[in-house]
């Protein structure tokens, strides 16, 4: 039951968050269809964030699925992830308007960055508070995508001032390594049943 | 448990699309009730706009409850369904601000169109899933709604250029339609219990 | 299960209705507290207007607490109030933003009305759906609250164009009677346990 | 049953101011790392409020777990705390765009007073319906933190008119002082299995 409403609260903010983020999307005075290319990269931008969006969801799911009792830390954690996810639409949107100009981009990647480490800070607390046979530990195992993304964030911050282009390569590719679904943490579940 | 959640923040994006919508009803300046005239048209659209999310989460709710386990696909089609929702507003706005004109219109009916093709194809996935026996399958049997539905898109996107009132009655056919209730999957369920 | 998500759901566009009415209070540019006096009037109408929804927010409640089996009617009955409760934040906004103006007053006045008429259509198709022995035809009893509150109304709209101060008093009225707690579905449950 | 609603709804309304307040933070106009610096006080102000919003979340769902039946009286003071929080996006933005200066920052404070006075009165509401041994009682003791915040509100909002720096200190202070987990109400639940 504890568990039960830190998720309803998370899940709460994460859809308000994934829906005002089209907010931005603000409606053009013109009726015409050129009316609308000036929304182009806002909505480029708002599709690659509602995906990242999806995959915090998705795996903040399946990490909270091993919970058994949240303790004060976890708690904080959680907040701690939901306030940098909560700054993408900020982000999102700035970058969306500039068409993806190289400072935009920087600070796309560092709320990226953010919210990757605030993930991970969330992960750890919640296996300390496992124990030594922490179902999440197991289910993590190495962790590869959660190491290769801050990297991959770094690098695409560097390249914002360099070619900024290359940065947003560097976020698709961040999201289609997180779209590969993490079948980890279902199939260490299925094993302990 | 697992459904609940998907369950929960979908109707969490659903709530805050529906509600959302209310907020292209800007609040004119003058105090007297021709003031309110130019917003006909937007509460016109918010209301037809207000009644395909009502019938979206009625469907959605059904569906939904033939489902045991959510497989990643599945989430996935879930989020692709929800993005295409989540343009509701935006479109639904375009539309009304500029009194149906042509080209909101035929926006209005592509997305229309794209969140019925998320549907069908979240549909499929629910039943690829099920298996050989699958409650879905035999509840939706020849979906005939669900056929017709993308030929009037289809159809009202070409009127938009030539008769755009046309498209609008055929939005309206459209739901009303899918008002009549679709007692298939209820059926199904109740003879297998 | 089934009544849990339509709670679900309404629960989440009334907590979004209540709280995206805050949003119109637009904050001012300047630094002093007389930037704030032309909000007073936004703030007292949001105030009743929350108290409004608190009170829908209770009944409703109250009322889908006896409900165990949710048809499609019941559910598009509870849409349909839905709709009108979500023109309440408009409604609030402009008669707050024009002074309690008297066209404001009469638009909030219809809106209250429809939301009190669809309150009742909602309470008919649960009753229809419950058969002789609702639970809850018996709770509403006389219902003298339901049947005076559109009445209420009604007299507000006319006094809108002759005296809209006197309005404003009907709608603080209505409030004040419905604040009074509704003991009576409690004590039929009570006694039916 | 009812307390999962009531915890629902309360759920949604916070999620949503939490979420809300991150709309002020309006994307410039400019793609420079200068046109955020404007920016600056308000993202102070919305990370100070984020975190008060989360205090009260976590110390409301601790309070209401204690909950067995919610009684009228309990369902309106918590509206009522509801309806504080939902000013803290106003206060927030009022005091992060106008450089924190005297009038907002105790408006800042009024508001957070009166939230606090409206969790008292929702305490004192719960204890009162829980009777002589009640849970709640037990678990929150003296108080000191309960009662020492409506002081350092009191103090903020005199010093914000001689030195309003030591006012954003106090509000901090207080922040801080929460955080320090409230292990109060688990003990005393875990005591009592």
């Amino acid at each position: 039951m504890r568990r039960n409403r830190i998720e309803a609260f998370s899940d709460g903010v994460l859809a308000i968050i994934i829906t005002i983020m089209v907010l931005e999307l603000k409606v053009p005075h013109g009726e015409g269809f050129d009316a609308l290319r000036p929304l182009l990269p806002v909505l480029l931008s708002y599709i690659l964030s509602f995906i990242y969006i999806g995959i915090y969801w998705n795996n903040h799911h399946h990490m909270l699925h091993t919970v058994e009792h949240v303790s004060a830390s976890v708690l904080w954690a959680n907040l701690h992830l939901l306030f940098w996810l909560s700054l993408f639409p900020f982000v999102t949107a700035w970058a969306g308007e500039n068409n993806f100009a190289p400072n935009p981009t920087a600070l796309y990647g560092f709320v990226m960055l953010m919210a990757a480490v605030a993930y991970y800070v969330l992960q750890q607390r919640i296996i300390a508070t496992q124990g030594d046979y922490s179902l999440l530990k197991r289910a993590v195992g190495k962790d590869l995508k959660g190491k290769l993304s801050p990297v991959f964030y770094i690098a695409a911050i560097i390249f914002s001032f360099i070619e900024h282009r290359i940065s947003w390569v560097l976020y698709v590719l961040v999201a289609v390594m997180w779209l590969i679904p993490d079948k980890r943490i279902e199939r260490v579940i299925d094993n302990d049943n």
